[in-house]
């Protein structure tokens, strides 16, 4: 825990694309900003979730996976000096004289004039299956996600679930692990058509054994090395998969948090918003990207882009207030600091 | 002139940065494009009045100068099969059915179901002080704008405007020119606060002469080239600085065209918008980019791209009537078609 009480212009709440965005978009007007994020790294989803997944309406950007994209606004942020404090989740959000100070759950404290809530879908982690033991192989031989392919080479994977991720790294595995099992409840997948069929094709080549209608019910293991995963058909009977690995895919849990209880004006599971500013109904507090909504709102990277900079021209006033604002255009500015 | 009528889903007016990033944006929700534009290359200012010039605010791109933007967004936009038709003006706009007929000023004939425009500042051309002698020095001498930072390699260069362009050439040209003035009316600049200070950095290490407070007050020239800079402070007190080239920054004039025409509400030689649909006063019409206004309205391209999203999803129901739209995140949109 930390005694030391930071004080900053703005505090970012959230690491993702668009909160990386709006440190840059911050600091061409001179506001320093500090970023908060629950994660260990920069990125939020994109890293998390689908860092070798390429995104294709990034403007100028034809392609771009998720980390690259990540590490081109970590860079375009890194000229004024943004400080991260990571794998921390921000718990409190308390009214300090015209300001704010925010509060996190490793006791980090920061005074600030301005709040840029940039949560994409608040805290978000994967629905986890009711498995006796699950924690003991987790991020040795139990994953929900796959961070490194490699990390799978050489080894027999059972792969749960029956939406896309399931099915493209199946896939995708398929092509470096010794053996790859899909367990699903049903015989019929949720996930794009072109890419169930190249599955099917790869189970007729005995490349990937389907396990249908088969659902995870224990699993086995020695000295805290996974060994198997038992699986049961619809009349419980079971049977035991030889395995090193098992990726579980059943979606994500979105959740909030503690973003619920800031007494924001909510309106299902999103924060309320003006379109203009992107100012939530507490002063000084303002929402951007996937967490905001407003009518007409797109949940596209780009547009979250776009309210960062909105964002920070419309609480610029109270960091430097009285200070004109002589901005014209994108091309004009000038170069970051470095 | 063309005697064929052609037919397509949407009519883009500018083939500037946002202008492109229409035609992917349409492209995505399949909605074909064509795109007019008066200039006979695709980018607008960005290739036309500063094609060197690295632009900072470019979301995941920490620098990149106007040409290579173009090539991006052109190559981004290029799976959609956009048709160009470069080099003419839109002159004419009527209402057709339920759609628009577009006209151009070389006799082509666009039937559509919407048009986008993304005409930047309309029409455009610098400023220029009121001189004498003047033109006869226009393009050797006198430059309303930088194509190639090299031309000024090794030159004695007066900068004269107090705005974003003059204090970001003055910074850059302060790299490869002999000596670098600034002449300015004032002694403060309106320019990016963070341009300003590194300005004046360089003004402390002496690269760059600060001539403030001073005007353009003439010409000096030997057979056709220029050898000085007249300026006088506010008493009328006229010197004389030596210089090769004279690089004014004044700002553009700015004329919409025929756009002034088509009835649409115009606020300050912009076309009002509703920001939430970019939607115009006439139905169909939509507008974005810098020629777009609406309250807190910013104009960088990056705002301008995520206008152009808006404005595509908000088309669509004309396009395809009745047809749903299943959109959901950035990233998880397919592949653009080939």
């Amino acid at each position: 825990m930390s005694d030391t009480v930071h004080a900053t212009d703005v505090v970012i709440i959230g690491a993702g694309p668009v909160g990386l965005f709006a440190v840059f978009e911050c600091g061409m007007l001179k506001m320093r900003a500090h970023v908060v994020d629950a994660l260990d790294m920069l990125g939020g989803q994109c890293t998390a979730l689908y860092p070798e997944k390429p995104i294709y309406d990034i403007p100028a950007h034809p392609a771009i996976d998720g980390a690259d994209l990540i590490d081109r606004l970590a860079q375009q942020a890194a000229p004024f000096g943004p400080i991260y404090h990571l794998g921390q989740q921000v718990t409190s959000l308390t009214r300090q004289g015209d300001g704010w100070r925010v509060g996190t759950d490793k006791g980090t404290v920061i005074d600030c004039k301005a709040v840029i809530i940039a949560a994409g879908v608040g805290a978000f982690g994967p629905n986890k299956p009711p498995l006796e033991g699950l924690e003991r192989y987790e991020g040795t031989g139990i994953f929900y996600l796959v961070k490194r392919r490699q990390d799978f080479a050489g080894k027999r994977v059972v792969i749960a679930g029956g939406g896309d991720s399931a099915v493209d790294w199946a896939i995708s595995l398929s092509e470096v692990a010794a053996q790859v099992m899909v367990v699903h409840r049903r015989a019929k997948f949720r996930a794009a058509p072109e890419s169930v069929s190249r599955l099917e094709a790869l189970v007729k080549e005995g490349r990937v054994e389907m396990v249908v209608p088969y659902q995870l019910s224990g699993l086995e293991g020695e000295g805290g090395t996974l060994t198997g995963v038992r699986v049961a058909d619809l009349d419980g009977q079971e049977k035991v998969l030889g395995a090193d690995a098992l990726l579980c895919f059943f979606g994500l849990a979105m959740n909030l948090g503690p973003i619920a209880d800031w007494g924001l004006t909510l309106e299902k599971h999103h924060i309320a918003v003006e379109q203009r500013t992107l100012a939530t109904s507490a002063p000084g507090i303002h929402a951007i990207g996937d967490i905001a909504t407003y009518p007409g709102k797109l949940k596209l990277i780009l547009c979250g882009f776009s309210e960062a900079a909105m964002a920070a021209h419309a609480i610029h006033p109270l960091v430097h207030p009285g200070e004109a604002l002589h901005f014209e255009y994108s091309t004009s500015k000038g170069v970051p600091g470095a």
